[in-house]
């Protein structure tokens, strides 16, 4: 009986869980057919590199391939027998390393790490972990954007001045959403803000398909049109070629004088000079990034300061229940490629998400 | 062809719409009717009186009658005409002063200045505001629950600090929400709180009734067992003389270890020095107050400093919007009154709301 040698590969100090949790969800694989074989075969780049291997065009790129880690032979040895990967970072031309690798899933939301690494292709299927963190990163951007209606920053500022004060927000039902992308992590934004009287339009390439909790589809050519009648925008768009700078000065300036702007999905997706222009000029009322384009973002950036500017440091997922989620997502995914069936959330060469 | 003389008494500052806003409305009260006359017959209280009008018992406390203005000559003339009136601060003991009211619209949710001044009487019905502030106040209270779930002000304390460091919140989804009075602010607490996946408990002193979105309804006198069982728990009660103190050491001991606690109800519902002390010793996890005891809040109150404690000055509410809300009531309640039918919002003298 050959074995199926399924490699666990993310950075383990991730999973920040009580350890018997990891040795529960190990258990659970293990469980689904005895010919699995687990084996433990981390590979791990520090954060900048793995950022910038995350943006388009980074497979090809000569200077980031210098600075990728030289692999140890105890990966070399790991690499050449894997058929099943659960990845972070991945090296590059990794089908070259791992010539039994049949199925790569990736416990990240987005595909950049997995197209940096030469996937899919013909050989190789490779899976995000899409949607298993809609929920957390949800609730996250609507947290945001009612700590700004309901004036938060304002409201701790008299209150460390012991000033009684009434400080009015403003209403968040009646007002309109704008979402930029609605996979899993729009649709669970735009059934919240439903329950929040708002009205919900979103962007999608495939404006014919339903949209739950979505009052009105625009095609991603028509952004514009769409910023222009939201009170709110929230991104949570992959990484594609497509969509790098979307956000940009002309983009801001289509949006409703005194709107909300919130990023919780690419530093990429946004120009950020344009942004902190837009936030300067008061022609934005607020906005929320918890991504930026270099991450860990320098001190001296000047994104920190921007006015009316929420920055968080890419913490808008739950770490401690996250790995939770990607274990099961794995476990049905390794269940099906067991038993030959197509696999959730696989990464479409032509698309590019 | 007798006038039907409508007396509008509340301050005016606190409707801050454009006039025409306002202009609006009184004229379409007087399109319900021909025989309607709008009379201006303002009468306001310093905020200290006003408030301590709002507590059982004051309409028989000489202390406060002595502190109440004097009415001049045209605020007397006016009473002594008005049939309706849409109010705020009331005189004591008003039925003795306008011989022609039969009804009272107050502006605000809560019964208390209606009952300090005397009302309701067989002659003078009295109707509050309640459920006009439903859906800004619930926006408020989920808003400080998202934020502390969230962590908002660590992620504050980072950003001014240029520190890119991952604070990881928690996930509100699966958790538990108890709401102390489940009226028009209560109810739409939970239905918000289903949509971010939350279990919604609740008390209400008719648990056969149904309650949308309630998962378990728990009688008044079971709140420290519902209080074991939540993670999160708001009130939003109104003043009577069972409500007071409501919040002591003992129901906050009753609550979960690290939970969170929000009052957008009124301030004699909290034991404040009990609430302080279970944010001291840690056991509650967070509180948020946009009512105190004494409003406003003397500088040098210990609650300003409390630890993990989000304090407001009684702004919950949309000052914005508020008397739009208002006069729709109003102008409902006036067509009603016009044709003999029962009135929206009416006081019952018997349950004290």
């Amino acid at each position: 009986m050959n074995p199926l040698v399924v490699g666990i590969m993310y950075p383990p100090r991730w999973d920040i869980r009580p350890p018997e949790r990891y040795a529960a969800d190990i258990a659970a694989l293990q469980a689904l057919d005895p010919r699995i074989e687990i084996l433990e075969c981390r590979y791990v780049e520090e954060d900048p590199l793995r950022t910038e291997r995350g943006r388009p065009g980074s497979a090809s790129d000569a200077a980031l391939r210098a600075r990728a880690p030289e692999l140890t032979a105890e990966q070399r040895a790991g690499l050449s027998r894997i058929e099943v990967a659960l990845v972070a970072d991945l090296p590059f031309d990794v089908a070259d390393l791992a010539p039994e690798l049949r199925w790569v899933q990736s416990v990240a939301a987005g595909n950049g790490q997995l197209v940096s690494a030469g996937l899919p292709t013909e050989r190789i299927t490779a899976t995000t972990a899409a949607g298993v963190n809609g929920v957390p990163i949800a609730e996250f951007a609507f947290s945001r954007l009612l700590a700004h209606f309901k004036g938060h920053r304002e409201l701790d500022e008299r209150q460390r001045e012991h000033r009684w004060k009434a400080v009015f927000g403003a209403l968040v039902s009646g007002r309109t959403l704008g979402l930029v992308g609605v996979g899993g992590i729009g649709g669970e934004i735009a059934k919240r803000a439903q329950a929040f009287g708002m009205t919900v339009y979103a962007t999608r390439r495939r404006t014919d398909r339903p949209a739950p909790n979505v009052d009105r589809l625009f095609h991603p050519d028509d952004l514009h049109s769409m910023l222009a009648q939201c009170d709110a925008v929230v991104s949570a768009a992959p990484e594609t070629p497509d969509t790098v700078d979307t956000m940009d000065a002309a983009a801001f300036a289509a949006m409703r004088p005194g709107a909300f702007y919130c990023n919780v999905g690419r530093g990429s997706f946004v120009v950020e000079k344009d942004l902190i222009e837009a936030l300067e000029s008061g022609h934005l009322g607020a906005a929320a990034l918890d991504v930026a384009r270099t991450e860990p973002l320098p001190a001296e950036d000047p994104l920190w300061d921007a006015p009316n500017l929420y920055l968080s440091a890419h913490c808008s997922s739950d770490a401690r229940d996250h790995f939770t989620g990607v274990f099961g997502l794995f476990r049905e995914n390794l269940a099906r490629y067991l038993a030959g069936d197509p696999l959730r959330n696989v990464v479409d060469p032509a698309s590019g998400y």
